[in-house]
């Protein structure tokens, strides 16, 4: 199958007078969760991953992936002729390195699949080797059977009361923000600013509720540019209430040929290129601006989405605690048939996840989880990416440590928490899983209580989540936090707490999660993550220089596993913060529990001895 | 004076075709120190100030200025018809906003006094408002009588035995590294650099000891552009002696015309615009890579250079201690003519720098200062560029704090130092003061005990030297650490610590400034600095996740003013970090001493109880 794809598309390469071919894992959105329609990678790979670009030349086919997906991408790509290239690699080259080196002339792209910024990388990249890159769809003309159709969910509005703005009332900010730049129109093809900026929602895709579109914002009309079979009666209804115009979804690029404008704005970062030469520049300026207006004002929540989202964290902790509640309940009992364990004969990752998502479900309001629930038990926590299949998915065996890290997509907001606890007899905490737990949650708390001037960085942030592991020669590789959307992406922009340099500072409003961790390769893995939004700071004492400070307001409202702190490396001022924080938990969820649940909830939140 | 300058610069506009003429401060080697042949800013204004940028146009003349120089710009500019523009203060229009609302046209600049990066930008925002902006000269032709030569130092061998790397060495690291970009010659404007890469030194100004010239490295030769009358037979024989082509300063940008290669790398930043546009593009492709690898190279210092750093630490501490013993006994005396205590009677803050300064020129291989002294007397220590002019000095009159930021250029290496002390009857030590001076040593303890990863930037260390400041409500205005030069300038790139983003990680081998501070507006000001060295972290421990972490060495030898600290508000940590400093200090420094200066170190080196 693949190889016989492969000489199709070397057939179509060498009529177009092309060498090579990239063919990205990406969409003309910049998704995170991407629909089937648009899995071009791996159509002509046969690799199923979800990270992965191939390069197809006359001679060679190859794949990039990180080591997350080696194994993986090493049994799929057999007997396909496609190679592997491990990115992950340190000496293994870039794809424009590669395609320096090894070939001439020119590669094409299908400019859909490439945001205008990542584009003119590669452009640069590319001609600093003497290649050519070229904007053609290769793909798209040979997949032509059996290819997934777009994803057909119905638009419907997500009501006011839950986003707190009309879009009368963005559309007018947006423009306002356009004239401040001298420009007539914005280009969104983000689903997620779509979904902010016109109040509705969809279900094109898991875990986030977006609604497959293009937007055109103009100083007197908006577009947007949908499959008529999204459109119900009542979606109708709406747009037309909200004065939006529906044209069909392939319009988009024949409107921006002929759109009306001296400057047209667009965000580089996540407008494809194929929109951004469909603007004629001889007509019309293009003035990349990220991140986009539209960005910026959905990152900050108003106060009606804020209560939104403090009401879903209160049906999350109750599912968690739920869960938590279940799941000790259970390590005590064994199976009748056999006398073995409960948890070891009946219950895997995979099953406890499903548990924890049945709890969630039973929330008002629950419409999915926020993304793909992460347990990792023992080793299987230390894979910051994993997740269990059912060839591949541990038994909850003995003692250890669960990390379990989930979220859920409620009309009100959207969730995501990490907790680690011990399962079994915390007699058996080992001292390096509690020294390692302390540290992570010492860097956890520092960042939740941080404060910090008007203007500050996540980027000079993370370290605070940081310093305790570094201290003592440790450190983790992911980001400490990444904002979060309202009824919407959990992985949000433009702000986020992470080591790399990001120029957007933390806004009040912008939620963002507080996720440090520790992982021990096949030992276990430690997280702990609670959203928080940032606030302004009052109280500032006697002696401010007077400057406008921030903190953070923590939103999570689940306990910690403090069996598995060592006091001895904590401060007083941490202790009395888990103290404080128990406290608020127990008051807020405790009512919404069964007794037996609240019992279990009090002794949890038992105050620690300062 | 002025206001015939200005009607001769607008018949030469005039005759140019350009509406306006923009005259920055600046030299063509963006230095930190300016030759006064390059002050065109000041010639054309009448503002004698360091910072400033003019603005003419056919009808008016305007200085942008910080709110350092109001007070002085209002009184140069009386009568010039030259109008201040305020530029810190929140409503005042930048310069190209200006430009965009007042004229329609062409605005003329010296390309020679912009990098080129400077230049872009400038282009960008101008065009955006719909001007043109053109490289032309306006002043030269103008200012021919009593301009100030080019200073002529000659150029002197920095020797080996401090540089520790020859100049062989240097050019073959910098042609690797012109060769992994694909380019065959390097333009090199920045004077460190130039110091650095041919171990060349001068003293064409003050405080760095830098001489005027321009330098191209190809593949088979150096050329050095530099005016003949800086060459003795010393020079000209080193200079041949390295293998370095002598060419008149001015030549560059003919020789740049003319000169064979594919692809020329500059510094965007550094270079100024007026040898970019000398490249003739279809010639050459033109490589912007910033920092340059020169700067890069340089600001890791090698084994030679700190030993020779801490060679000039001991020097500066001798220096430091042996004139704060001396103030002390001054402090303790009285003018025996009127009774009035010494320090009152007979010194003011720019007689103690002036003191200060002669202790540090006993210094073996000192040839100047790094930079003009700050003394800081109460309220004038809160402003933070401040400098005592013979019009505006305070007198040292009863007890108060006192800020001293100084520094020296030793043939060893660069130092810079800032030390807060309180001068009278420590029983008259106010709270707040100990309070502030506190935050501030806890802040520059954390940041000097920092352990971090190889790849760290200063952008996430910086919150290390806040965070006990910002907790309470305070902060600092300016940066928490420079690079410094080794016997060169004292400000030195490419990393620092300090909130902006900046891309370059700590390197092993960097010379960092850790100088935290507080200011109180007419009170006090502290401040407290040590220079710091990049190194590798050992003794990680067993449970290290096994990356490479970086700390830092302090290389300052001064004692800090010990009944000054709030012991009620330091960890133990701090407390045995202190003692273990004041440790160190002694068995380095008394050794120096005289035996009551030594006592006198002894007692301010005593240990605090833990």
């Amino acid at each position: 199958m693949i190889p016989s794809r492969l000489s199709a598309l070397r057939a179509l390469m060498q009529e177009h007078g092309v060498c090579a071919c990239i063919v990205p894992g990406t969409d003309p959105h910049a998704s995170e969760y991407m629909a089937e329609h648009w899995t071009e990678m791996s159509w002509i790979t046969g690799f199923l991953g979800e990270t992965g670009t191939a390069v197809i030349t006359m001679d060679k086919a190859l794949l990039w992936t990180d080591s997350r997906y080696y194994l993986q991408a090493e049994a799929e790509l057999q007997g396909t002729t496609v190679e592997l290239m491990r990115e992950s690699d340190i000496d293994c080259p870039t794809i424009p390195e590669w395609l320096c080196k090894n070939i001439q002339g020119a590669v094409a792209v299908n400019p859909e699949m490439y945001s205008v910024n990542g584009y003119r990388d590669l452009q640069v990249s590319l001609e600093e080797g003497g290649l050519s890159l070229v904007s053609i769809d290769l793909i798209s003309p040979l997949w032509t059977e059996n290819r997934p159709a777009i994803p057909t969910s119905l638009l419907y509005e997500y009501e006011e009361k839950y986003t707190g703005e009309s879009v009368a009332s963005k559309l007018a900010r947006v423009r306002q923000a356009l004239q401040e730049r001298h420009c007539q129109a914005l280009v969104i093809s983000a689903l997620d600013e779509i979904g902010w900026l016109l109040n509705i929602r969809g279900k094109d895709v898991d875990y986030t509720p977006c609604l497959i579109s293009y937007v055109v914002v103009e100083m007197n009309q908006c577009t947007i540019f949908v499959a008529p079979n999204k459109l119900d009666d009542a979606a109708r209804t709406y747009l037309n209430r909200i004065n939006v115009c529906v044209r069909e979804y392939e319009q988009v690029f024949d409107y921006l040929q002929h759109i009306k404008a001296d400057s047209i704005m667009y965000d580089g970062n996540k407008v494809n290129e194929a929109l951004y030469e469909a603007i004629n520049p001889a007509v019309a300026r293009r003035v990349n601006v990220s991140p986009s207006p539209v960005l910026k004002m959905q990152s900050v929540k108003n106060a009606v989405e804020l209560a939104g989202e403090r009401i879903a964290m209160r049906k999350d902790a109750v599912a968690l605690t739920r869960f938590f509640y279940w799941l000790e309940s259970e390590s005590r009992l064994t199976n009748p048939d056999n006398g073995i364990p409960n948890l070891e004969s009946r219950h895997n990752e995979i099953s406890l996840a499903a548990k924890l998502g049945e709890f969630r479900a039973m929330g008002e309001n629950y419409t999915d989880d926020s993304f793909c629930t992460i347990a990792g038990w023992k080793g299987n926590g230390a894979i910051v990416h994993y997740h269990a299949t059912p060839e591949q998915c541990a038994t909850i065996d003995g003692s250890g440590v669960l990390l379990l890290d989930s979220g859920g997509q409620y009309l009100d907001g959207t969730t995501d928490i990490t907790r680690t606890v011990w399962v079994g007899d915390p007699a058996l905490i080992p001292d390096a899983v509690k020294r390692d737990y302390t540290l992570v949650l010492k860097g956890h708390i520092a960042l939740a209580r941080a404060r910090f001037p008007k203007g500050t960085r996540g980027n000079q942030l993370d370290i605070l989540a940081r310093q305790f592991l570094w201290a003592e020669g440790m450190t983790y590789g992911h980001g400490t936090g990444h904002g979060v959307g309202h009824f919407m992406g959990c992985h949000e922009g433009p702000q986020n707490i992470r080591t790399d340099n990001n120029p957007n500072p933390m806004q009040v409003g912008n939620i963002c999660s507080d996720e440090p961790g520790i992982y021990r390769t096949n030992e276990y893995g430690i997280r702990i993550e609670n959203l928080i939004a940032v606030r302004e700071s009052n109280n500032l004492g006697a002696h401010t220089t007077g400057e406008t400070f921030l903190e953070f307001e923590t939103l999570t409202l689940c306990y910690y596993d403090t069996r598995m702190i060592d006091l001895a490396r904590m401060t007083a001022e941490e202790i009395q913060w888990i103290n404080d924080y128990h406290a608020w938990v127990y008051s807020e969820i405790a009512p919404l529990l069964s007794a037996e649940e609240a019992d279990f909830l009090k002794e949890k939140c038992m105050p620690l001895a300062v």
